[in-house]
């Protein structure tokens, strides 16, 4: 069922400096920051030849990346996203293994444009996961 | 410098069931578990198209994913791998920028046979970064 690893989203305390080193130091090729205010997020893209790093940062009030900031000052690998080809098909075989989908249960349309799901990180090895359809 | 990610490695509080989950529940390719003594570690590879996901749980004393699961009893991201063409030369440019190598500084053959480091979380947003010698 699932397919490619889009990304691996890691939040970071400071963005600027986060988005230096990929670029500088580790030698990726660094996009520039995107603002995504319905998501609560600055993100920049790091595109490696295989997959994506996002580097995401606190964007206005009650950011969903406030909180894992605060118990994780230094930042921390915050989820990673699977490519499923179909998300209804998907999130309704994982309900019914008895996993849990964050929030409605329904779709939302994520930082790529895509149809988005987030697995509760209890049910998966303590991993937030996100599913996108591509 | 860094190239593909290599691997994303998380711990794990129960190897069948994660293992299960992944084969069954994700439908992704698991393959069987591999102890790794020289890394305290038993390993089960999960290969998606673009990279691999490892699960990793403890082998014998003093393994170094034990005292990441008493503090992430449910498990957790542990570590992430970028592949290097040159393991000394992206260490020497590491640390004249001032971040820290974990351990000696010198390369140990990783679970694939292969050189690697670890460099330090702190010095990279909260992340414990394995290079590896592709």
């Amino acid at each position: 069922m699932i397919g490619r690893l889009n990304h691996v989203a890691i939040a970071v305390p400071d963005l600027e400096a986060a988005s230096a080193q990929y670029r500088d130091t580790l030698g990726a090729q660094v996009g520039a920051p995107q603002d995504e205010p319905d998501h609560g997020v600055t993100v920049v893209f790091i595109e490696l030849p295989n997959t994506k790093i996002e580097l995401l940062y606190p964007l206005g009030e009650g950011s969903p990346i406030a909180g894992f900031l605060e118990k994780n000052p230094s930042g921390g690998i915050h989820h990673m996203c699977y490519e499923v080809d179909d998300i209804i098909a998907a999130r309704d075989r994982l309900k019914s293994e008895g996993a849990r989908v964050l929030g409605t249960g329904e779709p939302k349309i994520g930082a790529h444009g895509k149809p988005v799901l987030f697995l509760h990180p209890k049910d998966f090895n303590g991993c937030l996961i996100e599913l996108e359809q591509v």
